[in-house]
C-alpha cells in the first residue's frame, strides 16, 4: 500500500464505492462521482418498497418534503446552512435562472449584472439571457482568478454571479470577503458552488451568502444528471419571486386554485413534481460526508492535490500548472495545461486512467477526498508523464 | 377470474407490475402509474454496469443523447412524432414555462395567452407569470369543456394553452379541430398532454401540433417526479428560442465558448445535464406499450372506463359523473363527484383501494390499460357504494 494510503484516517471509504474493472486511476469525481455500493440496492429496494408498495401514499409519508429535508440535511453537514434555506431540485441551470431572476427583480433600480469570462458556460449564458430579456447590461470580468479588486461594483450593480471554484483552474476565491465587498455596493451575490460542494466546505450562513447553486453528480455523487441544489438566505425569502410559477411551489398546492401565491419559505423555489428517484443516491453520500466530517475531507483533499502537484512538479516538468500552489486558494481539483494533452486523452482512458480534460489543453485531476487514493495520483500522474 | 379480465388481450401485462401487498385496487394510474417489475433491476443494474464501470465515458456511450433518443421513442410510439421534435427533460412546470415563453417570442406582435380556467394549476400559473412578466393578457375561458366555439381568438391571440384530457372531469379535446382553428386565427397551441400521454394516442405530426408538453409518471410510470417530455413541431425549431440559455441546450457544449447560440434542433430545448437516472423506468414501460400497440391500449381504456361509468350507474346512483359518457370525448380516467367523498378516501386506503381525489368533491379512478384489471374497476366501485 502506499505509504499515504496508510496513514490516510479516510482510506476506509473507498471500499463503500463501486470498483470498475477498467479503471485503475478515476480522476475525474469533479465531473461525476462514483457511485457508492449501497446505491443501487437503495434504488431497487424504492421501487419495490416505496413507489411500487406505497404507491400514490408515498407522496403523503416523505416524497413531498424531500426536496427540502434532504436540502437541509446537505446544507447541515457540508453548506454551513441553517435549516429552511436549501433545496434540491431542477438541474443547476434552471435553478441558475430562477435565482438571478429572483436576485435581479430585489433590485430593481440597478441594471448591470457581473460575471467572468472564466465561469463555466452555463452560467455566463444564463446571464446573458436574463440580460437580453430584462434590458440589463452584462458587466464582464476578464479572464483570471476572480479577487475584490477585479469586481466592476457600482450603484448600477444588481447582482454579482461567481464561482466558489473555478472549473478550469480550480482557484478558490474569498467568498466572505467578495459577498462583504457586494453587500457594501447594495448588489447581490449569487455563487454557484459546483465545484466546491461536498469537498471544500462553505459556511453559507456565517459568510452571509444571499444566494447559491451547486451540482450534487460531483463530489455529492447523485449520479448522472442528478438535480441540483439551491440555497436562498433566510431573511431574503419572503421578498423573493421566482419566474417559474409552479403548482409545487405555490402555498397551497392541493387546493388547485386560482391565482399563484408563492409558498412561504424554501419551498417556493419549486416549481414542477420533485425528481424524487434523482435524489435517492446522493442522500447516501451526504451520510457518509457527515460521518467522516467536511473538515477531514478538506483535509484529504488539500494533501491529494498537494501530492498531485508535487508529483507533477517532478514528473511533468514541461507542463503548466493552472492551479494556484497556494491550498486557502485551491479547490478539490488540480488543471495542468500542455498542448498534446488531447491526444493524449484516448491513450490514458486506453490505459484505465480517466482524469477530465477542457478544450483547448487543460487536464484536470478531480479527487474526490473519500473515494481518491494517493495511490491512484501517483499512478495518474506517472501514467500522464509515461505517455507525453 | 372476472369474465371481462379473461377476455382481455392486455390481461397478461399485469403481473408485469410490482405488487403491492396493501392494496387491492389500485385506481390512480393518472397520478402514479406503478413501477414494473424490471424496473428495479434496470436501476440496479444501470448504477453498476454503467454509471461505476463506465463512469465519466458513459457521456460519450449513450447518455449525452438519451433525452433525445428516448424522446423519439415515445414520440413514435405513443405521440405519432417522426424523430427529432421530442426531448425528455426538466419538469412539465419548467416545460411549460420554456415553451410559452418561446410561443409567445413567435409571436411579438400580439398581446393574448389563451387559457381556461379548468386547466391544471400549474398550466395557469406559468400562464400568469408569463403575462406579467412580458406585458400580456390572459383571455380566461370559464370553466366546462374546451370547444372550438368557446375560445376567445383574435389577431390579438399569440398562444393558447390547453389540456388534451382535462386533469379533473377526464373531457377528451378535439386537438387536430381546435388547433386548425388556432392556427387560422394566427396564433399557436401550445397542449398539456400529462392526461393522455401513454394512453389516449395522441397524432402530433399529423394534427400539425405546434408545441406540447407531458408528464412521464402517470401512463408512463417513470417514477415519482421523473422528467417531463416536450414536443416542438420541426418548422418550428429554428426559429425557436427559449429562455433558460444553458451550455447542453448551446450549439457546441464541450467548446465551452463565449456566447450562447443555440443547438440545431430539439436539443435546443435543454438547459442543463440531462436526468440520466430519471429517465431510466419509462424506456420499459415505452417499451411494453410499443409491444402492445396504442390502439389497443385505448380500446382496454375505452372499455375499463366505460365500466367504471356502468357500475356507477347502478351502484352510485347518488354520484355525479363528472366524465364525459362519450368515450370520443373521454381521456383515460374517470371522474365522479359527492359531498361526502372527501371523508370517504381515509375509509378506502384502509380497505387498499386506491383512488385518487381532487377537491372539493371528486373521486377520480385512474384506469392504466396495462396494469389496471376490471376486476379492480369493480372492487373499486363496489367499495366506494358500501362505504358511501
Amino acid at each position: 500500500m502506499h505509504e499515504l494510503d496508510a496513514s490516510d484516517p479516510l482510506a476506509r471509504y473507498r471500499e463503500l464505492f463501486v470498483e470498475s474493472p477498467d479503471v485503475v486511476a478515476y480522476l475525474d469525481g469533479n465531473s461525476l462521482g462514483r457511485p457508492l455500493k449501497a446505491t443501487g440496492p437503495r434504488l431497487s429496494e424504492f421501487v419495490t418498497s416505496e413507489w411500487g408498495y406505497q404507491l400514490i401514499k408515498g407522496w403523503d409519508t416523505g416524497w413531498m418534503t424531500a426536496a427540502q429535508s434532504i436540502g437541509d440535511y446537505l446544507g447541515r453537514v457540508a453548506l454551513g446552512a441553517a435549516p429552511g434555506q436549501t433545496t434540491i431540485g431542477d438541474s443547476t441551470t434552471v435553478l441558475l435562472y430562477k435565482l438571478i431572476r429572483a436576485a435581479v427583480d430585489l433590485r430593481p433600480d440597478r441594471d448591470e449584472i457581473v460575471i467572468d469570462r472564466d465561469n463555466f458556460p452555463t452560467d455566463r449564458y444564463v446571464v446573458e439571457g436574463i440580460a437580453a430579456e430584462r434590458g440589463l447590461t452584462v458587466r464582464w470580468i476578464d479572464d483570471g482568478d476572480v479577487t475584490v479588486d477585479r469586481i466592476p461594483l457600482s450603484d448600477r450593480t444588481a447582482v454579482v454571479v461567481l464561482s466558489h471554484v473555478a472549473y478550469r483552474s480550480g482557484f478558490l476565491a474569498d467568498v466572505a470577503g467578495i459577498t462583504a465587498a457586494i453587500h457594501e455596493a447594495g448588489a447581490l451575490a449569487v455563487w454557484d458552488l459546483c465545484h466546491s460542494a461536498g469537498v471544500v466546505p462553505t459556511r453559507l450562513d456565517a459568510w452571509g451568502v444571499d444566494l447559491a447553486v451547486g451540482c450534487t453528480y460531483k463530489y455529492l455523487n447523485g449520479g448522472p444528471g442528478s438535480p441540483a441544489f439551491a440555497y436562498v438566505r433566510s431573511d431574503l425569502l419572503p421578498e423573493l419571486r421566482q419566474p417559474i410559477q409552479g403548482w409545487l411551489g405555490s402555498d397551497r398546492p392541493f387546493d388547485m386554485g386560482q391565482g399563484y401565491a408563492p409558498a412561504r419559505g424554501i419551498q417556493r423555489l419549486l416549481s414542477g413534481t420533485p425528481p424524487v428517484i434523482g435524489m435517492l443516491a446522493m442522500q447516501d453520500m451526504i451520510a457518509l460526508i457527515d460521518e467522516a466530517g467536511v473538515d477531514a475531507l478538506r483535509a484529504k483533499s488539500v494533501a491529494l492535490t498537494s501530492y498531485a502537484i508535487e508529483l507533477a512538479d517532478e514528473l511533468l516538468p514541461e507542463v503548466e500548472l493552472s492551479t494556484p500552489r497556494d491550498p486557502a486558494r485551491r479547490g478539490g481539483h488540480v488543471t495542468l495545461d500542455h498542448p498534446d494533452f488531447e491526444q493524449l486523452m484516448p491513450k490514458l482512458w486506453e490505459r484505465g486512467v480517466i482524469p477530465d480534460f477542457r478544450r483547448p489543453t487543460g487536464i484536470r485531476l478531480g479527487l474526490s477526498p473519500l473515494s481518491t487514493s494517493f495511490a491512484e495520483v501517483e499512478l495518474g500522474v506517472r501514467t500522464i508523464a509515461e505517455l507525453l
